[in-house]
């Protein structure tokens, strides 16, 4: 476990500084050399034709000479503030060339310093929440050179990732997680008398989450020393859910009471807080408790006692961007005796340091690749819309038909499509915070008293609410309309947010509609369809991304549209739909592919694909896995020797329902058709592009195709493609 | 939903009490008809041959004038408390017939009583959560006469439950999600316009779930008037873990916050109280916002800051069992102008007024029948031990070789067996509270650091870690184990707290290994083997209840033990294991049952019907539904003309793992053998034994039977218990 990574140029370049700005070279300086991938700064900082309106420094001696946390020790205090100078550029330079998540980065150069500076990183554990503010750490800790692959496959993660560094003890991806981690690490290490403290940083919006509470409860009863961080940057709804944006503001009195805190007092000044701290530690440990009591409450804590309630000193609050301020508050915590958990209020501002981004109303929350020098970013325009945005405008349509429709989203009003509903809708959107537990019930009380709630949570942070949906909502057959965004694998995210699991993990729920559209269009019909659903819970379930386009689906899905149209129509429950048919008689040698979601496209063209083959090929859009539609299965297996099910989707899923239905009805039993589910393989794919990993997976039309080709003996020879078919079974 | 029950009797008779304190029937009173299935009281009371120690009222005759709550609001004052004295009588009648929650119930008897009185249930909205509080709410709300039916198939939930009763607003099992529902009902009904009000009833355990802090913060933001009870009985981990259990105490600063409160200041007296209140509302509302901040902190709320911040006013702390207090409290919160939530305190005793409870350690929180005269429950003495004390006595032996074992319960120290295991090892038993998620994560924290923690959550309260499962533990791949208790069918509890899921939710998660042990010896074996596993996490699941006895595992399910071992030895990985073989060559007429979990000894008695049918059965343990024991499914393929999956489990889980081998493996090809999967109907199955709920699912040995017979060309007609079988397909 402990790991000492080897020091690269452990430096004494801090003392050269002086020359270092005046000089490109400084005389002892001797440079790295060039990270692999990294463009040289200046190249990055000039934009094509224009003069540059934002500009950072030209080299970076300082962070050359920290390839790892070790070497920030030795920096002076005036280095440290060039160093953290340096280092949001230099975030601002890998990000432009990747895109990602900026805007909390900015807000956490001079946390992420100061806390490197101040504790024994990795031997004292420093836990991100969420970690999509992790870009500094990982150019602090050794992972400089790879900034250039972030996000991408095969590259760094966006995420702290325990495979990737030791410097990150714990990967996230998700909120509300690194105080219980923190907690688990620090009792065991106390337990083991190995010393060493946990340090969780956690936002102002993920410590709205029920874990958070639950982690700070059983902290402040524990009484060991870990250290928490609120790095409260006023942020409570991401992505775009911002207190200024469309009428959406932040969620939860917790997020007032902080506000309370910050205009309540000024921040601490270095005078105040030492003055505290040298009081709060006479030589005999044993007395203290009780006037520590009195200083906490009396000097530091006053407001704050929220978190003293629960057991915790309580800090701050400070500025999260003045290393004076921040180096010796974290110092005088990390040197406190005794074993009481301490939280430090920081205030931070998302965005810090580059216009641009502080300018905008998201914060450059996420960003595409952009110009540092003019903070455009390179955003590509598609002329399809997404799936967010047609459900956006699908939910308008029926709040507008039907003043019961009500939303309600964990947090996520920007990335559900829910800031456009609520600015139509204002008093009928509900943002709760990132609290999906919460959420699911809350819809499910409003559906008791006759509303009709459309519940919009992405697929993998569903599986928070996943207890709620079975014991409120499923139990009680509420008409809760579960709008899941993000379904099936979602690009460079990465495994935390791949919405893999639904069709299993509710498809094994009595009571629950479950459908996937094929296409945009689908997807309208089936907000309809969900709407016109009030006796059981409902689910509609779609991919990240853009729809396939009116052509597309005129051409090969089944559509016939001129314009696309203001509103769904309702469909029938539980019934799929033929998209082609190609089935002859005999039947021998003909395949039926029966697709559920949005492989039906890839389905489609495995289709054409076979018949140029010669292989007739009936391909069929499910449209729900639950209630299966029966008949459908039956015809298809009537008419066909091989039956291909295709989701986006893990084992359990889809193909399995199909499957039990088909042996439970004996289709098997007499070797008249074949069946083969296709689904997601049985490990965890990386991040990269939508299109790498479901050619990973095996789900792409290629694989299809050779699926249905081995199947009727055309082909033994193992294709490429089908190197990923064989991770399609479950186990090694 | 406006439903308006009829009065029955409504009554009068409170004015002649004092009549009927003297004389068994007062001149006045017209006594209903005696409750169908509920004892004479007096008989009740008297146990066989000795004289009681403890003596209830000799009839009830306000209780039964006030068979639903509108009859309770004309009770005077001095009679609203004899009435709570004969309710608190009948409830202990009640469940000493029938067993059940009793130490809670007793605890709300006058809560139930001054809240049906002062509200206007069930217009307003009474919620309880977990609702295992609720019978004497069931006795007042028109259930009365069916209390004798409490838990029994086809009788009265356990539980509120909506289709039960239009009192039971919502229903409930788990806890912590009252204040969401009844925010949710809140909402919907301000949005309507419609009047009434919010009522959620929670316990100090409850209230560390972290669903009721993103309620609480929600709540507090949206500033609705709902009301939260803050049940306060000093009981935060159930059901045998109180302070005084085993050096488990009760985990949770929230805990010792709210203990704080009670000692900080006493009882708020109604003149006190009153006198707050009374000079809470002036004429104006608009003017009284910054006024009543004064007061809530100077007068009503002092100490209770927590609640504050989170935008609640704090009433309390008050004597939930003085009736004089209560009401007056519970009318001026009702009658309070403004928009801010309020949040009551109220402290209870568990088992309060009865002394058999009242002095035990456990309060009779769940309790067997029982004399009410002696408190002497009737427990059923099993020679065979309980699945719950077999683990932790292989977990103590676990940790007795292994340092690094630590097991970890959220608040379910008795119910999971670490009561047993925190005895021995004190400091390696973690009780974190109602914090499913916090406990999963930290266990996971704890496996970062080395250490081997064993998370014990029953298979139905895992949902509530589903998330922190996924993304902290199974993407990691930290060797957590899951204990998961009451996997399958549960018994009298019902559909709330079926472990029905587990093996569809976890068994769609890669990097998991999945184990169910056939017997209880099995038990002893995966709990050695999953500490041998430290590359990767591992759940073992089992059932309620006790096991099945060495002699059974000795002559049916292949033991071979003089005596129980003292611990258990790993298995192999994956592998499964033949109990009865009996293939002929050829293989057609012959069966295999492969068999995941305690349904082991159902297939073989099947088996041996069909034998005795002169039908060739092998059965098989199949140990692990992840990883699969792909030889074993391909060996029973090869030898046999069909083959039944059996488990403890819904859709999606085993049965449709080994189908999905199957069939990429291309074993139902060619017709040579029929593979039918028995699982749980895809529907709640009521509260009832757990026989009658294995029967009702079909999956008892007549059932396995049947399904081979019919298979087999045995047997075309239709058998009684096949119509259970019918249920076995997935949807209508």
């Amino acid at each position: 476990m402990a790991f000492v990574p080897t020091p690269v140029c452990a430096s004494l370049t801090s003392r050269f500084y002086g020359v270092a700005l005046t000089t490109t070279r400084p005389g002892t300086y001797s440079a790295p050399p060039a990270p692999r991938g990294h463009p040289a700064p200046t190249a990055a900082l000039d934009p094509d034709n224009t003069p540059p309106k934002y500009r950072g420094p030209r080299s970076t001696p300082l962070l050359d000479s920290v390839p790892f946390p070790e070497d920030l020790k030795r920096l002076s205090f005036p280095d440290l503030k060039k160093l953290a100078y340096e280092l949001r550029w230099e975030t601002l330079r890998a990000v432009s060339a990747t895109g990602g998540h900026l805007g909390a980065s900015l807000g956490v150069i001079e946390l992420t310093v100061a806390l490197h500076y101040v504790f024994n990183t990795p031997h004292d554990r420093l836990i991100w929440d969420v970690s999509h503010q992790a870009y500094p750490h990982k150019i602090l800790t050794g992972r400089r050179h790879k900034m250039s692959t972030l996000r991408k496959s095969g590259g760094l993660s966006g995420f702290t990732k325990r495979t990737e560094s030791p410097y990150d003890p714990f990967g996230a991806g998700h909120s509300s997680t690194s105080i219980s981690a923190g907690l688990g690490m620090q009792v065991a290490r106390d337990m083991a008398g190995i010393p060493g403290i946990s340090v969780a940083v956690i936002g102002d919006g993920a410590i709205t989450g029920g874990q958070a509470y639950e982690a700070l409860n059983n902290a402040g009863y524990l009484k060991n020393r870990m250290i928490v961080i609120l790095n409260d940057n006023d942020q409570v709804s991401l992505p775009t859910g911002t207190k200024t944006v469309a009428g959406v503001r932040p969620s939860g009195a917790l997020s007032d009471y902080t506000s309370r805190l910050m205009s309540s007092r000024p921040f601490q000044d270095m005078r105040g807080m030492a003055k505290s701290f040298s009081k709060l530690f006479p030589e005999e440990i044993q007395d203290v408790a009780a006037q520590v009591d009195e200083y906490t409450r009396g000097i530091m804590a006053q407001g704050g006692t929220l978190f003293e309630e629960l057991g915790f000193y309580y800090v701050g609050p400070i500025d999260g961007h003045k290393l004076d301020t921040l180096v010796p508050v974290l110092e005088n915590v990390r040197d406190m005796p005794g074993n009481k958990p301490v939280l430090i209020h920081v205030k931070t501002e998302k965005g810090k340091g580059y216009p641009p981004a502080e300018g905008s109303l998201d914060k450059y929350h996420g960003v595409a690749r952009f110009d540092v020098g003019t903070g455009k970013q390179h955003k590509s325009v598609s002329q399809t819309p997404s799936y967010t945005s047609v459900f956006a405008k699908a939910l308008i349509a029926a709040a507008e038909h039907d003043r019961k429709v009500v939303a309600i989203t964990a947090a996520m009003p920007g990335g559900t499509g829910l800031n456009i509903f609520g600015e139509r809708f204002p008093k009928r959107c509900h943002d709760v915070g990132i609290a999906e537990q919460h959420a699911v019930t809350m819809a499910g009380g409003m559906a008791c008293e006759g509303y009709k709630p459309f519940c919009c949570i992405y697929s993998t942070f569903l599986q928070r609410g996943y207890d709620q949906l079975i014991h409120d909502v499923s139990i009680q057959k509420l008409p809760v309309r579960f709008i899941l965004d993000r379904a099936g694998l979602v690009g460079n995210d990465g495994p935390t947010h791949h919405g893999s699991f639904d069709l299993a993990y509710i498809g094994c729920i009595p009571n629950m509609i479950i459908m996937a559209p094929s296409d945009e269009c689908e997807l309208q019909n089936m907000v309809a369809t969900s709407l016109a659903i009030n006796d059981s819970p409902s689910v509609v379930r779609y991919p990240r991304g853009v729809g396939v386009g009116l052509d597309v689906i005129n051409q090969k899905l089944g559509g016939k549209y001129d314009v696309m149209p203001e509103r769904g129509h309702t469909l029938a429950i539980g019934k799929g739909r033929i998209i082609r048919k190609k089935a002859p008689s005999p039947k021998e040698g003909s395949v039926a592919i029966l697709s559920l979601g949005t492989r039906l496209l890839e389905s489609v063209k495995a289709a054409e694909a076979l018949e140029a083959s010669a292989i007739p090929v009936t391909v069929a859009d499910a449209r729900f896995m639950k209630p299966l539609d029966r008949n459908l299965i039956r015809k298809l297996a009537n008419d066909h020797e091989i039956i291909i099910t295709v989701e986006e989707g893990s084992i359990g899923g889809f193909g399995d329902h199909v499957l039990h239905f088909a042996v439970l009805e004996g289709m098997l039993d007499d070797g008249k058709v074949k069946f083969r589910p296709m689904v997601l393989p049985d490990r965890y794919i990386d991040h990269g592009s939508q299109g790498e990993q479901y050619e990973e997976a095996g789900l792409s039309a290629s694989h299809i195709e050779a699926t249905a080709m081995r199947l009727v003996g055309r082909s033994t020879t193992v294709l490429t493609s089908e190197r990923a078919l064989d991770l399609n079974q479950m186990q090694k």
